[in-house]
Order: structure tokens, then sequence, then C-alpha cells
């Protein structure tokens, strides 16, 4: 037998990464508010929300691995949200503007009494934005859903990022190459068979 | 008045980088065999490549910006071209298994007497690959379009990229970032308006 997977996300950028690497999965999205401690430090809040994802959908890992993930735009210590409206939007991105900042996807992958918390962080460089180029981006493509208020893979993501250290998909959303280890071992310590990738 | 472009390459991926990135464009491929002096410095080929492209396409500079691109890669300072088989593709793919190789692309920019010649080089880490990943991959995605013999939005990609330091766009082929900054300096200095974005 396979374990059937459920991914715990209704981001588009998630079930694309999923797709691409081969996996076959449902999606649940979990019903959780994406608050958390004040004095949490910031680089523990990705992690903690992708485990209160997992939790809130903890009735299915009986029978499913369970994927919840939590992305986190952290810029001078602070973790950028997603954007409210056009102001916000646009404040993110000029605050991102011209310099560096740190994306960090939290994981967690539940099966059964297995609790797999980890996650990646990516440097991302961004060039000098003109206020025109935030504006156009800002109206045509709406990141409004997005943390930070851009998608790597969105006309922003073209002209502003300059260099990446570490995994482009973790930007996307997803670490996939280390969700996709994860799984394998998983998966073998059932005694699953996934024949086409082992 | 705004410069039309002609984007000189039949590469799909270049063709999404480009619209993502807001141009309008039409293609012409040039024809062109893709040889280089034995004796050429290997980091000196895609540059040249991306001159030899632009070259067949001279008699459009007079009234379009002309883009082309060449992308290698870059292991133990040798090249690998696109796979000419199914064993070539296993061979290379095996050889990048595990280790770090690096993504370089020449582009070519060119317009009436105006030439620019730049690139843009990536270092990418693969985690090891068994060899059903391989296999599965080369069947299912048939890589012999592409430098290396894989695409880094690909299956492939999803697995094996541990991570890059560079541009990821330009792992796809196109270092979209420089390309959008020469093209706005271009259009600039000949005084056309590309007013939605400066």
């Amino acid at each position: 037998m396979s374990v059937p997977i459920i991914l715990g996300s209704s981001s588009p950028r998630r079930q694309y990464l999923m797709q691409q690497a081969g996996f076959e999965f449902t999606i649940h999205k979990p019903d959780v508010d994406e608050n958390f401690p004040d004095d949490m430090p910031v680089h523990n809040v990705a992690k903690y929300l992708a485990e209160k994802k997992a939790n809130a959908l903890q009735p299915f890992i009986v029978n499913h691995i369970v994927v919840t993930a939590d992305t986190v735009v952290i810029v001078d210590k602070n973790i950028l949200n997603k954007p409210a409206d056009f102001n916000e939007a646009f404040d993110m991105l000029q605050m991102l503007s011209g310099r560096t900042h740190h994306v960090r996807t939290g994981v967690c992958i539940t099966f059964q009494k297995v609790k797999v918390l980890f996650d990646d962080v990516t440097v991302v460089t961004f060039s000098k934005l003109t206020k025109k180029e935030i504006e156009y981006y800002i109206h045509q493509h709406k990141p409004f859903d997005k943390a930070g208020a851009y998608g790597a893979q969105d006309f922003i993501g073209m002209i502003a990022i300059e260099k990446i250290e570490g995994s482009y998909f973790n930007v996307m959303g997803l670490p996939i190459h280390k969700v996709y280890q994860q799984i394998k071992l998983l998966d073998n310590k059932f005694e699953s068979t996934r024949s086409k990738f082992d």
C-alpha cells in the first residue's frame, strides 16, 4: 500500500510544487487563525503555524500523511504578513526594494504517531524598484494572498530578484526537495511502495 | 515610440520569462549551429553562442531590439550540452547527482549600433539521486532539449535542487532581471516610453 497524502493548504503554488514532484494528494484547508504569541522569536513562527495547521487536521492522520506549511517573509527581524490593502502592499514592497530579506517556510508532516517538523530559509536580494514598477505590480497582480506582498514567479519576481541563496521553491511556498525526502522516508518506514521513485 | 522586441529563441522557458516580465515580443529562431572553438575557455561559450545567434538576426536590428541567449551547464570545466539520447541523459544526470555545478547563460541584446553582451552564473547543488528517479524523469519528461538534461522547473528540479546561489530564472534559461534592466536602459536611451514601468 502507499499512504494517501493530504495537502493542508489552499495555496495554488504549493499544489503546483507537490504535483510537479510527482505526488498525488487531496486538499483540505485547515481552519485556523494565523496568530502567534507576541514574544515568539521570529524564526520560530513559520514552524509554529505549520504545526498549528497540522493540529487542525488531526482526524486525518490515522489514514493519511498530512502535509501543512506556512511561509513568512522576515526583514529586520519583523515578519511581513499578507498585506490588507494597496497601501500596505506598497509599503512592504518599498521596504524590500534594494535590499536582502529572508523567506522561511515551516513544514509539518504527520502520519499516525510520527510528526516531522522542519523549516527552510532562503536569502533573497531585491534590486531597487521604482514607484511605478511597484504600483504597476500591485494593480496587475493584486498580491494580497502573499506574505511580503510578492510572488517570486510574478512580474515583480522577474524584475526584482537579483539573487537568492537557498531553495527557490521555498520562496514559492514549499521546500519541495525536503518534503519529498521526508515523505519518501515516511512511506518506506511504513513499507508502502512508491516504486516509481525508489 | 517604444522599440519592438524580437526574442531570438525557440525556448518556451525564455518566452515565458519574457512574458512574465511584461514584455511584448515576436519570435525569430536564429538559424545557427551551436559549435564553438575547441580551445575556447568554457566560461566564454555562453556569451559566444548568444552573440552568434544575434549575428544571425542582424537584418532585424535596424527596427527591433533583438534578444538572444544561450545556456550551458558546466561541471568540472566541461560543458554539458543537450543529450542525444536516453543513455547520454542518464550519464549527465548521474554526473550531476550529489554535487555542485554551474549554469551560465550568455545574453546578447542588440539595437542599431548598440550591442550589449553579458552573462550570469548560478551555482546549483543537487542532492543524491537514485537510479530509479533518474530513469523515471527521463522517461516522463524527455529532457533532450535541455542543456545538462534537466529543467529546474521539472520533477527532477523539485527533488534534486537542494540550493542555488544566484538567479533561479538564469537556470531556467534567462537572467530576466538583467535583461529587464538592459532593455529599460536601451529603451530610455532611444527616448521611447515604457511608461507603465518607469
